[in-house]
């Protein structure tokens, strides 16, 4: 394909693709084919010779299209969103026109200039503590993984070697020293509460230390409190392991619960200074969005005691996939746990101000150009702009609680409109079983039917449906029509009983 | 911006970007940007109100692109190239059009299950044994992974969990398995030679376990010998150290040096079979893409003795980045080591023919679609067209040694061009110290110049100028012109000490 092509089959593709765009409302949320259903339309190998570029965008449609879930559609109140738009999607193509390895300053200045000025942006569209920006006084800044759990893995290796550094500190360097890291290794906890998303529980599993799990209530909306927190860390120093790594959450997977992160400032407080000094993540790898918005923000005061702050703005923030924004509050703190070069370089580049090498903040080496659609989200919009969206969803979900309130009949509010995740359950004569027995055939019938996608989740036993009205396509019509068919298949429910 | 603005404004950006393409010979290769040049170029903080697009666009030229250091310049013979092409960038467009999270088959059935084709159909290509095809009879096959440092850490940690079990599977579960487990875990060893990326040593600093390198001799081109294994094998079990790991590479990141498989099999064969297996990882991230030429495919055989496979089409095969292939000849070492469903969820969904959960042959929990791009390369090159691009890259390393060995009063060819890559050192009187002078300031004076990028190493204390001819633009001319400056510069030296 030379140049020419390329403009003429680019420019079909871009008319394609906006086609595709436009006509997501009316296509089936979640795609039906059968497992296995790609294989048997495709050559068993690869051809010899070049297709026809015309062939190949043909397939896209008539064999790719149809085992396609349509994220974007106004249908879709699943999982948490993953969101796009348009002028990421132009910024994605500027990225990929920029194409390189970029795991250095020199492989291209602007891609790792333009990423610690963004996500300086960015901090302070969050309202996020000065500890978080690149010119603060503890020398963080902010770097962008693929993902939250990328981010997770990432901070907790500097935890845990932050922890047996300082824990071994007083020991002369020799054998000594090697065997007390080696017996703490065997000792250390990394912690979550029991809505915590997953990836901390799969981190601790790659590094291979415990993880515990920090017990939650319906009473407290699902989030860790300082109390239980503290009672987990007694119960671990009486079995004699070494808690060095806490998940606090800010929007749980199940819920969108918060934690009390003042409470968690208070039951680790007696550990601040010392060697025992937990790291704590915030992981606000959705909610984080709703930082936007300016009655959200003092949420994010309390994270300036804490280690690292993650993001996603690839959920709810318009930014294509993969862009999910950490900052640390000591950039050394990682480039002492991921760096291989030799100590004596370290100061002179790493630390630098001016030259950043991200590759020490991660565990890739290479990088792509993923600040760009950042960036461009955060003009094209402008922070007004993406309150508004963040705002719509927000409300939505809020009228969707007080629709689900009028019908206290058919609905309970399992917990309520938060960061435009309601959970709900269906009435039930006969307590819990049957209340989650009716709460699951609903949501299996409204997924059945396609127009849209729903999750569930069962937190301490309870069986709810989880809607989120976070995608940006969704309007007060779409949630009117789900309470509808909520509605409408619990009476048919009650009926069948009657 | 609505369907109809993205359509006008994504085809202005297809001319830009062509336009940039177009341009690209004829620009400095390395950015000359000072660092710290982007911050005062732009605003402290994000806009409050939306901008327009035209003047995003217009800052990606005046102040972006003269950071950008161009990766597919005819000048650009650093590193290894890191590539793309025009129906890649296309695929990027449709694979952005579909975003999602993705992190299992439901999400979007289609990202699933091209990911397994495209593997197989790129196993075929390269002639890769057939235990890492999906259907084969060992249950391996291939996932792709954001870059070849996330592929070695995440089957370091498979190769961890199942060094483990295997030593610990004699003892009751409990108290004595776990002591035991902990215990070994404090002497496990990984291995790679002298030459291995650096990313393997990073991986076992990532899970805190020790790296141990195996020597490389000029004699051997610096290619891990099966002798130099087996010695260092015995050291540690003298030390009562446990290898669990060993990366054999494909193409070293120094010379493009290949390590002695067949060698390398049998210093383990001691082991085979017993619960003190070495898990071997053939790295061949850049040179991957040689193995399509057929000459190279039995290279590719005695992997079958092996654990893991990784290469990058992201690299040198048209694939724009992050696209790096991994292969496992068992998933369920990686599964075991990655999932964090309960083991009853595994068999039946994990572990199946047709649904595939990558979510568990991978560090990350959501995904980017990555399989269309090298879907769409492979068709639209044909296995013959990327034949012809990789061995122009082959040829053009050849003619560059055969014209360095022209002039053998002013040069030495210090590794034979292998994979398009070809390593020379200037020569000079007085022994190594001059000739690394000499050489390293012949080095600079290239890239100083602007035309050409190079990148130079220090082996075994000799600095060996890189020249790498893989990328896509380079032709006899680019390759006549770099000797050229060459020769002029290495002339003048010689004139300069007369």
């Amino acid at each position: 394909m030379d140049t020419n092509e390329f403009r003429e089959a680019a420019k079909a593709a871009i008319d394609q693709i906006a086609d595709y765009h436009e006509s997501i409302p009316s296509r089936r949320v979640v795609s039906d084919v059968r497992p296995g259903y790609l294989r048997p339309l495709l050559p068993a190998s690869p051809p010899l010779d070049p297709e026809p570029f015309a062939d190949i965008q043909a397939d896209i449609h008539s064999k790719i299209m149809p085992g396609i879930t349509h994220w974007a559609s106004p249908g879709f109140m699943a999982f948490f969103p993953c969101s796009s738009s348009y002028p990421a999607a132009i910024a994605e193509m500027w990225s990929n026109a920029f194409n390189g390895a970029h795991f250095n300053w020199i492989c291209s200045p602007a891609i790792t200039e333009l990423e610690t000025v963004a996500l300086d942006w960015l901090a302070q569209a969050l309202g996020l503590p000065g500890c978080f920006l690149s010119g603060g006084e503890t020398h963080g800044g902010g770097v962008i993984h693929g993902s939250a759990s990328e981010a997770i893995l990432t901070v907790m290796v500097a935890a845990r070697d932050k922890f047996l550094a300082a824990r071994t500190a007083h020991l002369p360097e020799g054998e000594d020293r090697e065997d007390e890291t080696w017996r703490l290794r065997s000792r250390l906890v990394a912690l979550g509460s029991a809505g915590a998303h997953s990836s901390t529980k799969k981190a601790a599993q790659v590094l291979g230390v415990r993880f515990a799990t920090v017990p939650v209530s319906e009473e407290h909306g699902f989030a860790m409190q300082g109390a239980a927190l503290a009672k987990t860390l007694d119960e671990l120093a009486a079995k004699g392991l070494e808690p060095f790594y806490l998940t606090a959450t800010l929007g749980s997977t199940d819920v969108c619960a918060v934690d009390d992160f003042p409470g968690i400032v208070e039951a680790l407080s007696r550990r601040a200074g010392t060697p025992d000094h937990v790291w704590v993540h915030v992981d606000a790898a959705y909610a984080g969005s709703a930082l936007l918005l300016d009655e959200n923000k003092p949420l994010a005061k309390p994270t300036s005691h804490f280690h690292s702050f993650n993001f996603n703005p690839h959920k709810w923030m318009l930014t294509t996939f993969d862009c999910s924004a950490v900052w640390v509050r000591s950039r050394a703190d990682l480039i002492t746990a991921l760096s291989i070069k030799p100590p004596y370089l370290r100061n002179q580049f790493s630390d630098s101000e001016l030259v950043t090498d991200y590759r020490d903040w991660q565990i890739p080496l290479g990088r792509r150009f993923r600040s760009l659609k950042l960036w461009v989200v955060l003009r094209a919009y402008g922070v007004r702009g993406l309150q508004e969206h963040v705002r719509r969803g927000v409300v939505l979900g809020e009228k969707l609680e007080a629709k689900i309130r009028e019908r206290e009949d058919l609905f309970t509010v399992f917990t309520p409109a938060r960061f435009a995740l309601v959970t709900l359950r269906v009435n039930g004569g006969d307590g819990e079983e049957q209340i989650n027995a009716r709460t699951e055939e609903l949501y299996e019938a409204i997924n059945a039917a396609g127009q849209f996608y729903l999750t569930s989740t069962v937190v301490n036993g309870k069986f709810a449906i989880r809607v989120c009205t976070g995608v940006a396509a969704v309007r007060e019509e779409h949630v009117q029509k789900l309470f509808d068919l909520l509605v409408e298949g619990a009476e048919k429910m009650v009926k069948a009983q009657a």
